[in-house]
């Protein structure tokens, strides 16, 4: 199997994660609030066809109707979803088809990161179905994606009914053109795809007969989990490796702030931190350092991975072991240069760091979370090693605003998707859903972390860090991780002997 | 308690079956298809506020967004709503919320007619609301009907999609206003307001705990039941009160054919059918009465009532009454008109009947039909005694594409909400829906006959027609009728029983 090109894989990772926190890290007291932004450095931007995928799939698209919800002449796009039918058995015997719900990124890199489904593919006889999200890779509406980002209204169609509703059309058009209506079809997803997953699931049953949603934060909205949830697992993931680690990157704000204020600070800041352009804002540098650690924990996983940077193993304990491992003669700030070094450097490689060159690009995620997928995130000054922040809204309202023209509807996802007294609404409605969380992930704060039936399950590993388990199993991967996915593999089994079993022998369903 | 204004209601009745058939009745050979269109006589159209009513509540307004699904800047319109709210035992005490789901017309007339929710709702200490349905009695975008109805454009975002995220933003509304989060939510429906119901049920679990959904053809689209179903079930209306009767009516359609084809046929039948104005065409008379037979199986009501115009108790029997009972000495259309006269002209004040003044209106049901609830149906040469005729979805799409410039989305409706294989798929999926059908009613062919799981549950009843266990209870209402009520109250109760039995003592949901 060839390896993937790790540079456009990563180039590829980074802008996802960076697309998922940018708009959900804390607001500062200073409006507007700031918000992270793609740390691009010396990535490539994604192209439009990946040089080689370690999967063997077929490259198709399908036109889709742009509004499924209203009847205006909005007109077609074309959406790109890749195939890999090698394993199928076919709808004879009623092969399964594995869906991966796409989320914000080119649906090749989903495909080539996702490797439990095509490894589990073989094992079920399915077939297996990427499709892309509308607004991201070549799944662009007006014709490119200058035309689908150019306002508010080319926009506008951006939401995430409108990406589960094309699921829902693409699934039944390929179901109906390989005459297999009665294939039973399985969802997957993670991160925001794990959401999109566990909501198709409720939304479509007669689409989709259960869900995979891996570190899906689902209830990261309005009051459902406390806003400082997210920072407070960061932290946490750096307390429990060393507390004077934690200690010294919650102390190093001041410093920051103290250094800047200095005459020449700002100069010696950027000599300090290797930065390509001479620092005009500790603000700038603080993002920098907070989304390295919040991508770290998001990555924390026990062997080396490419996932977002090349890591090593327990990226956060490397990181702790240089912050206190040079505690003699070194000042606060060099230590987290060090440490920092970890996540942005490890290779070795880099000259400079450009902290950030287009702190306002009109990205596709920016544009959902300042209409729908709208997150509270604060930090607490108590529990987190963050510099202390509130959230709030009417400063998130008029980011968007300037942004975008939109205001956000904070309170629709829940009103659309639930998310309130879930335990207590799904306990007798609904079934085959799986909430995958792992406990070092941050995004696990906002996720659904307990049974709520028989078979709408929480599945939960203290070591687990972001939907680690979607990923292609490695030699190194431990034990707990080895049997998380295989009650994955028996849960889905399960799924699909019931869904077997209720039309063995069945005379008619309707 | 006063009585309703009768005139009033049976223009708003009449208005609203013939929306809710004029799209569905069987097309002919003949392009373009013909559709039943309403026949308004000497009705006035509603007016926009009804003198009185039978029931007590208060008239609200509330702004929705008009398009929930995507960001353009479609912008508001003011949704009516009624609420009563004199028996709610309030918030603390979770009183239960029940919800009419609005279907094509006036809510106030919808209010009045569904006299069931407000009996129960004391039982329950319920607050009863009436939420409009979008682009239907006052709840118009644009400022006013023209300018909702104006094209295809204004009208776009008139779906049922739409018509449920505004229940659901409405509910929620309610709810936070009240602090009455914890208050569950019970919706009833009847007819399309049913399919409401069972859909919101379905999709928005989290807004409500439970539906009634009375007489919903919810599986009347695509090869999910014989597009014959209808128009057979209302000839078995009519052969189970006397096979004559049956055959008469079958025979008459070429007698009528034949006679309009003489040298002054025309003029003969115009004088025969007493018409206002010289009939042009023979079709027009075949739609005219077909549709009397159609509407006389769905009131076709065990005690006289004044639902689509005022008609003796089981409305076909007389009819059947005097098409066999003038045998001697009367031709075959005469006896027709004797019979038809049951259903237009029981009183015998009418002077003379107008088939049709407005063939191609452009009334809200129209539009629904051409965009998404496309309903296949036919007639069948050997089991019912309407007029052959096929289904034809090209020249139904020609007809669209005049009336509006819309292209019907014919598999949408199963895509979205399901509707094949759907006993297997919701076994173990949702809860707490009661189908309710009277196989009197023709659109009982297109809804759920059969329980689906412990509390998705089907409740037929043999005698009963379109959804008269929502109607209020009268001294002549027959056991089964009363048994019927009995059954829903139980089932409603029981799903507020458990809703409340898995609050107490709940440390926390989540």
């Amino acid at each position: 199997m060839p390896e993937p090109n790790a540079q456009f894989l990563l180039s590829l990772l980074l802008s996802l994660l960076v697309h998922l926190l940018s708009s959900s890290l804390p607001s500062t007291c200073h409006p507007p609030p700031r918000f992270l932004t793609p740390h691009r450095r010396s990535f490539p931007r994604p192209t439009l066809r990946q040089p080689f995928s370690r999967y063997k799939y077929d490259t198709r698209y399908f036109d889709q109707d742009l509004d499924h919800f209203s009847f205006s002449d909005a007109g077609k796009y074309s959406q790109r979803y890749l195939v890999g039918d090698e394993h199928w058995v076919g709808a004879q015997r009623r092969g399964p088809i594995f869906v991966y719900c796409g989320n914000e990124g080119d649906i090749e890199w989903f495909a080539d990161n996702t490797g439990f489904v095509w490894e589990i593919a073989p094992l079920f006889g399915a077939m297996v179905v990427f499709p892309e999200h509308r607004y991201y890779g070549v799944s662009m509406p007006y014709g490119s994606r200058e035309g689908a980002y150019r306002d508010a209204t080319t926009l506008s169609f951006l939401t995430a009914e409108q990406a589960l509703a094309d699921f829902a059309v693409l699934i039944t058009h390929l179901k109906s053109n390989l005459s297999a209506e009665a294939s039973p079809v399985v969802l997957f997803g993670g991160s925001y795809g794990g959401m999109l997953a566990a909501w198709m699931r409720l939304k479509y049953p007669h689409i989709a007969i259960g869900a995979l949603s891996s570190s899906a934060p689902i209830l990261q909205f309005e009051d459902i989990v406390p806003p400082e949830t997210f920072y407070d697992i960061v932290s946490n993931g750096f307390k429990r490796e060393s507390t004077s680690c934690f200690e010294t990157i919650k102390k190093s704000w001041e410093a920051l702030i103290e250094e800047g204020r200095k005459e020449n600070g700002l100069q010696k800041l950027t000599k300090m931190f290797c930065l390509c352009r001479e620092l005009k804002n500790v603000d700038d540098l603080v993002d920098w350092l907070s989304s390295a650690y919040s991508y770290l924990a998001m990555v924390n996983y026990p062997y080396p991975s490419s996932f977002l940077m090349p890591l090593p193993g327990h990226p956060i304990r490397e990181v702790c072991k240089r912050i206190d491992g040079c505690a003699n003669g070194t000042s606060i700030l060099e230590r987290i240069f060090e440490g920092v070094s970890v996540y942005y450097n490890f290779t070795g490689d880099v000259e400079c760091f450009k902290l950030d060159d287009d702190p306002h690009g009109m990205d596709g995620w920016n544009w959902q979370a300042c209409t729908e997928m709208v997150m509270p995130m604060s930090t607490s000054e108590d529990t987190s090693m963050f510099p202390p922040s509130e959230y709030d809204l009417s400063s998130f309202e008029e980011w968007c605003s300037s942004l975008f023209k939109v205001k956000p509807r904070s309170t629709w996802v829940t009103t659309e998707f639930g998310g309130h007294d879930i335990v207590a609404t799904l306990k007798k409605f609904g079934s085959n859903i799986i909430f995958a969380n792992g406990l070092l992930d941050p995004w696990s704060g906002g996720g659904v972390l307990q049974n709520i039936s028989d078979s709408v399950v929480a599945l939960i590993t203290e070591e687990g860090a972001h939907h680690i388990d979607l990923r292609a199993a490695t030699d190194e991967d431990p034990d707990w991780l080895i049997e998380q996915r295989q009650t994955e593999v028996n849960l889905i089994k399960k799924w699909l002997d019931d869904y077997n079993q209720a039309r063995v022998g069945a005379v008619s369903v309707m």
